[in-house]
């Protein structure tokens, strides 16, 4: 349902819903024929899914690989394909930058050109990431008429650029020419109220092309994805519940502030964010919390390596499940499959455990297969939710 | 498919489709570990799913449960959530009451007032029927200027209010508080439009405080849902077919006629319903009968009950069956699981039997787990219409 139905009918309870999201937990059959899934002694996750309502999400729609923000969004309740982030903000909510609203973010590329000006390299032979901190700090020189600017590096040839002030648009067009031999494009007002945004950060652009030259291969840059915080509902607001978000990673807490959760305290590994799960379980509603590895593994392409962070998740399953939330869910935000080495469009397995008014029918394990059979079908994964919230009988009838 | 498409698709024939709705029928186990379905002993359903394509339909969206208005809607081929209808009229349905385009129809309830006006019983202790009865007697002696009132009693403190005149607007808010302790607020219009309609019944609300003075616990009233008849495209033109309706309870019949059934006089059980149907058999193309008993059971919370409504239904089915129509439906406008005592969120067990161009696959009976494995799959209520006028062959080829 959509998020003003969704809105309409949520009442609260003293139920506790609690999601767990395996990065990129989908995979594909190696040379073997059987996937990550089928082949990693995952016994805890497979006990579970025969007493749980299994099926296929799909994050987007059908084809479609998202990235780690529709992803997410999707699961979070939100319409991806109506809900999106800006890949500038995205860069911002990746290192934990506090975005403002107001603010206009953007992603750098610092690149190579030509005695004319033409990109030679759109990425500067991906220089390390101590080189693109040294440039940051060089170009934080740079001042603009009422605004202030913030240069911080990402990593490899990638930064971030956020300009802060008052009456910004975002409403921009990229200096990125997608290929080289060209010279980069100014920025471009698509729309009248962003002339001035488009003014100053064309005089940016000057500023540091003339503080960049000579420091080849890393003389120019481009920019992309000028974007600003959008205008997301709070799903806490929305589902009347208090949400709780425990994430190692930067990017995914960005996501979970983004749509209105607290996100909590936590510490690097998957174990300190069980602690963390565990400590502040009283205090929550509804809790996201985050395992990264799968999804890290499948784009290296190291099949072993995800069989080996699904056996690590596995170890968990039955610490959470102890937790006794009333619905408990596995999902994964997209399939990375390690023979791909990369996110894919692929339906990614999900596990639903209501403690009450589950159809569940013993489907025989976790993975693509099995949960291609399962009760739930495959379904988009927006809707995830709205199923918690049911079974955690936090909606009210719809319609007389 | 949406029902502007349908109109334009719809071709007449003389194929004939018979839908039967057995209300609530979805539910869920108990402590058995089987659902009222699974211990019913309905030879004849699990008979007639073995030939048949099953599903399970989703009456609105996932986790939305259902009132009777928007499960039946769906049924029928309207998007519950586009088509909607107010409490109001649901409840001038309810009572056979022949509400005509222009009323405006309010749910009025007596309530309770102490001497400073406030509300110190919302439902004035459940007063009964009879009370209501005498009370709205009473209440008909109002006169409003220029519109004529109808008070119709419904059950216990429930009652109908009808105003009938030219020019009424329902872009109205209630009057209940919806909390104790607190005066009943006045009918405010929501539209420059509705300015005369709220005078007229704050009128009305004024008049009945004097009434009622002294006829405590009923010392008041509120009024809830003010509604007129939605305007609603006509199925039976839509869809060109003569379309019957075969219920014995009011609302039912409310509905259909709602979308444009004809509504076919019948007795109070269900045996009455099925010879009204043989004997109107060749008046009409389309033809939905209702069975009310496996709801009622179901809200009851008597699993029992249930399972005794739901071999009640399929001792009739070899008799439906035997009428031969091209498609037989056999669905349920929502789950009302008798676990729960109300209406659910869950997927409805559905039965589609076309008598050609079916893609059958032994459904091993009628029931939830059986119908999450039937070739259907799950899908939106709203589309059963279309795929039964398709099987009786009523559609033309879309596009070149």
């Amino acid at each position: 349902m959509d998020l003003e139905l969704l809105r309409e009918l949520s009442v609260p309870n003293d139920t506790k819903i609690l999601l767990l999201v395996i990065d990129g937990l989908g995979g594909l059959p190696n040379e073997t024929g059987r996937s990550e899934l089928e082949q990693a002694n995952i016994q805890r996750l497979d006990r579970l899914a025969q007493e749980s309502m299994c099926g296929l999400t799909v994050p987007v729609a059908p084809g479609v690989t998202p990235g780690s923000g529709p992803g997410h969004l999707a699961l979070f309740g939100y319409d991806p394909e109506k809900y999106t982030v800006g890949r500038g903000v995205l860069e911002a909510l990746g290192i934990d930058f506090d975005l403002q609203p107001s603010d206009v973010a953007a992603r750098g590329n610092f690149c190579t050109v030509d005695a004319e000006g033409r990109i030679t390299d759109r990425r500067a032979g991906r220089i390390p990431t101590e080189k693109t901190v040294e440039l940051c700090d060089r170009l934080r020189r740079i001042g603009l008429p009422g605004v202030q600017v913030f240069v911080e590096p990402v990593r490899e040839h990638r930064f971030l650029l956020v300009l802060r002030g008052e009456g910004l648009s975002d409403k921009l067009t990229e200096t990125d020419p997608q290929r080289e031999g060209v010279k980069p494009l100014p920025v471009r007002a698509t729309a009248p109220e962003a002339e001035t945004t488009a003014r100053l950060l064309n005089d940016f652009i000057a500023q540091a092309a003339d503080l960049l030259k000579g420091h080849e291969p890393a003389n120019m840059l481009t920019l992309r994805g000028l974007a600003k915080h959008p205008p997301m509902p709070s799903i806490a607001e929305i589902c009347r519940f208090r949400a709780g978000a425990i994430a190692a990673y930067p990017m995914y807490r960005g996501l979970a502030k983004l749509v209105g959760m607290d996100v909590l305290k936590t510490g690097s590994t998957f174990a300190d964010e069980v602690e963390t799960l565990k400590q502040r379980w009283d205090d929550y509603d509804f809790l996201f919390i985050h395992f990264k590895k799968a999804d890290a593994a499948g784009e290296d392409g190291d099949f072993q390596a995800k069989i080996a962070a699904l056996e690590e998740v596995d170890g968990y399953i039955d610490e959470l499940h102890n937790l006794q939330a009333d619905v408990f869910m596995i999902a994964g935000d997209h399939s990375t499959p390690a023979v791909l080495a990369g996110h894919s469009w692929h339906p990614v397995p999900f596990l639903f455990h209501a403690k009450k008014f589950s159809r569940h029918d013993s489907t025989e394990g976790f993975n693509e297969k099995a949960c291609a059979r399962g009760v739930l079908g495959t379904f988009p994964a927006k809707d995830v939710l709205s199923l918690a919230m049911a079974h955690a009988l936090r909606l009210t009838k719809y319609g007389a």
